[in-house]
């Protein structure tokens, strides 16, 4: 197979990395923006030089953010040509527009790279799929907060000078939002629902919380009761919605997401016949995700028919009642929500839905919540 | 696709039932023993009525033992039927003869049912094999004692009661010996060898220690140094050789495989672009064992080309040196190698590797070793 690859950095140089060495798989010209990065032969700055070239069966992406990435893939797809990408930003926003380019082109789209670094997610909840529907899924779906979660419960540490250690060493980005707020992690369950349900939550309605206000003491807190705290994604299908989330979660130390740790990301699906299966492996890093990269291109290589998800956009309604750890300069605004005090500012709720507690918390920006696992 | 089932226990009822369900998947016949067994029109006591049937494609054994599985699968391979097996070992006994006969034939035999119940484990192994050679695996690949070990070390009970209830309940076999003493994760090392590596090792040559004769104290040892004990299976691809065992292991508690409770089986792959990798589910069950027995029925429906391992015998060697918990009533025969006491009978070993301990052993029955993880 011919391969076009769009953007040469960490992901896209694992991935001719990879198919330099293979048998089938060549990768014939690689799209990169400066000038500096034209190192190799088969480097050029003009994407018509991939788009346009007939030979290519493959186009794959990995320059990340939604444009031009959007619009290359959507000029690729109708040039005929299949589609790669790791970039879950862009997919989760843009999915219907393109997979429905796709179904038109008899083309298709391939997204494991998005989710779970190197960890076959999509592959193996294609496979549970012909079997059973899949009920629901959590995981630890961003390798840069566990890294930093792991090390504060670890090393008794506190969030922000890992934070800058992190960006030093180059696991976070300078502008850390997206990992830290829990926007990626939200990609990443957008994306597994569409797959593991055949529905597009509204991205929106995805309740996202993140741990950019986590403390040392908070994690002293969990640890005293025997427990880890997690960023966790959530998918949980209902009829005519979806429970999904994006939330700091106490889990206790026995569950074996509380012992995944450092830069792993561990997903665990729920189905009728295989039960609960719990795929674990490297999150992120150049070769793990180019081999998901890869493994897309051989199962493009391998198969014959094409199959597009019949997609609805469906609702997002978390009404389940927990109980929430929840610390905020202006605690007492939450007066009738609480129930345990743990010091001046943090107690644990009364059992509320998230979708309530969401309610009461908009205006409310320097709060951290955390689910607690019962 | 036709199915005949040979066996209608625990796992063959499963995948009757899912089969039942599903769009394409027919079973035809199901052979069965007994006559307090012919519950179901499609049930025959002649396996004629499987083998000699020339619309059945797929023959399907969950039997158990290794006659007359391995006869009535020959023959369904020589009359040009595709197999899938759940019986390790069966399987881990007559692979050469059996893939011979197969690739002869032009049929496949499909195994994932033997290892791990519902993981995907060769199926993820399958796919890791298309970019990476699989360096190594190790995992937890027997769900009765993973049983017991987690409730002797939550509940600090001794091994004997446990093992009964674990019969009383059916999770134990009346003669649990291929569990307690390893034999049946000695089948599953193989079998993962010859799936992993492409090499069957020699039986005989793999070190096997079980938990038959693990006490209450051994796990209290293990827990004051922040470790548990788990039955360990291990696979290390070496030039000309293969590294293998089955070995209880006292893993430190952040170890994910420490971490894997009850009935649950783990295993881990390592691989040089996807690096580690687990998978983790129902190690057992009805439905977990059925649900991996029918994926590979769906991989006979869509796969064209059959792939033969090239299989080559290799010898097993364990020449890693390592540090050994050891406890016997005839500690003194081990003066040269012991390191550190723990009590009267207990001890920790020099280092030194597991070929040499072997032979150290062999004439003492009653001991219990286990590796201690550095």
């Amino acid at each position: 197979m011919k391969i076009g690859l769009l953007g040469h950095g960490v992901v896209g140089k694992g991935v001719s990395r990879i198919c330099d060495v293979s048998k089938t798989l060549q990768v014939k010209r690689i799209l990169v923006k400066d000038d500096w990065e034209l190192t190799d032969p088969r480097c050029t700055q003009n994407v018509q030089d991939i788009l346009g070239d007939p030979e290519i069966d493959v186009v794959v992406e990995c320059m990340g953010g939604i444009e031009p990435a959007r619009t290359f893939l959507m000029k690729a797809i109708q040039n005929h040509k299949h589609v790669v990408t790791s970039n879950k930003k862009m997919l989760a926003n843009c999915c219907e527009d393109l997979f429905a380019e796709a179904e038109k082109n008899n083309v298709s789209i391939h997204y494991e790279a998005t989710c779970g670094g190197g960890i076959p997610w999509m592959a193996s909840l294609e496979r549970i799929l012909r079997i059973d529907p899949v009920d629901s899924f959590r995981g630890i779906f961003n390798g840069t907060t566990n890294y930093i979660l792991s090390r504060m419960d670890l090393e008794s540490l506190e969030f922000e000078p890992l934070l800058k250690e992190a960006q030093q060493l180059g696991y976070a980005e300078q502008n850390p939002s997206d990992d830290i707020d829990g926007m990626d992690v939200k990609y990443k369950v957008a994306l597994s629902c569409m797959k593991a349900f055949g529905v597009i939550p509204v991205l929106d309605e995805i309740p996202t919380y993140g741990i950019r206000y986590i403390q040392k003491k908070d994690l002293d807190y969990a640890k005293s009761k025997g427990m880890t705290c997690k960023l966790i994604g959530t998918g949980i299908k209902k009829e005519g919605s979806i429970e999904a989330s994006v939330l700091p979660v106490f889990l206790k130390k026995e569950d074996v997401l509380a012992n995944t740790s450092m830069n792993f990301n561990a997903i665990e699906s729920d189905s009728a016949t295989l039960g609960k299966a719990v795929f674990t492996g490297q999150g992120a890093g150049s070769l793990p995700t180019a081999h998901a990269v890869v493994q897309d291109i051989y199962d493009i290589e391998n198969k014959e028919a094409m199959e597009y998800p019949s997609l609805q956009e469906v609702t997002v309604i978390n009404s389940a009642e927990k109980i929430f750890y929840l610390r905020s300069k202006q605690i007492t605004d939450y007066a009738d929500i609480l129930d345990q005090q743990i010091d001046a500012e943090t107690y644990l709720t009364k059992k509320i839905s998230l979708d309530d507690l969401q309610k009461k918390i908009q205006e409310d920006k320097e709060i951290f919540i955390a689910e607690v696992q019962e």
